[in-house]
């Protein structure tokens, strides 16, 4: 019996998530996905969140023989710096775009008529989710105009977690309830310990086994 | 007592790697670039394999109040196609972007008289690391020309695992001799479970449990 058996109680009031759990929540989604014949083309992870849960979900998509599904990623932070401005509701509102699709370089094929799924780990104040999914549908009916197209291009969102709280941006009705936005797991408004930020992993384990998290 | 504690054999001769094992592994790696004063301005991860990683070592490697180190994501696969070449010592040798560094929109002085730390998860035949590693470099050089800059960029290497194997691609030796080349574990030339291709990852993490690799 480890020492870490002895500790009975999460001290705080933290949602502590084991890897394993993370896990079988992207093999769960992945199984939904595929039931709804909803697999995607492409993955754009949303980094560095989306990383983990992105890399997860693809080997439960992968087809039997099949071709490993493509990974892009793209990088977005929100901007959080506060200064002087007045103006205090575009604090933490701004996004920045650290990377993104290159279209210079990759065929426009890929994602014009293609099932596209926008991954991140958690849909907190929906800001980033919006940016991205705004943003990446532009520049896909940008590409879609060039190739003079009308295939219909599907962009989906997963997330592991969505916080059941007031959302300071929107995305559209039509995505809400269509079943492409899939959330692994929606919870309250309370502080996601995710284990890549975990200093003591083991302990983090025992709190998330505590919580049922694994 | 759950049923996997009466696994008590693993059943093959894969070696077996669980989630917590690479967190621990990111963090000790991180501990060794703080101790050599050696912490990157920028991650380059090698998709899908060096995400998960590289998102782990991100959060070790953060200075306290400090910004995140940014994380660039590169797409890079083994040609494995065979085709009617006759000439099957190209099978596996050649590498296809899918994502690379768009250096048209982003800041040259990004990379430029910048540490740079190239992450991926296993150093197999090194193919994939002697591309990134070189064509990075080639095109680093080109953005310091650019600059007129003579400040030297660093470029490192941090893989999870490095197979004690004959490889089908060398690394210049003052890298390999310098410390930029980092791997967690050096390991035989088994074959690597990861958790993220985990069918059953309660299973999986026993048998890494009973190799010591949790």
């Amino acid at each position: 019996m480890s020492s870490l058996d002895n500790i009975t109680e999460v001290p705080d009031h933290k949602l502590y998530i084991s890897y394993n759990n993370i896990h079988k929540l992207c093999q769960q989604a992945a199984q939904k996905l595929k039931d709804d014949d909803n697999i995607p083309d492409i993955i754009i992870a949303i980094g560095g969140g989306g990383f983990i849960p992105a890399r997860i979900l693809r080997s439960f998509l992968k087809k039997p023989k099949g071709k490993n599904i493509p990974i892009q990623a793209i990088g977005l932070s929100l901007y959080e710096a506060m200064g002087d401005d007045e103006d205090d509701t575009k604090i933490g509102k701004e996004v920045i775009r650290t990377q993104w699709l290159d279209f210079s370089t990759l065929d426009k094929k890929m994602f014009v008529g293609k099932k596209l799924l926008i991954v991140d780990e958690v849909d907190d104040t929906r800001t980033t989710l919006h940016y991205a999914y705004n943003e990446l549908l532009k520049d896909i009916e940008l590409q879609q105009e060039e190739l003079k197209s009308t295939d219909p291009t599907n962009l989906g969102i997963f997330v592991l977690h969505n916080k059941n709280k007031e959302k300071k941006a929107q995305l559209p009705e039509e995505l809400m309830n269509s079943g492409n936005y899939l959330a692994a797991v929606t919870v309250d408004d309370a502080w996601i310990a995710y284990p890549w930020d975990a200093a003591d992993i083991d302990l983090h384990t025992r709190y998330a086994t505590l919580q049922g998290n694994i």
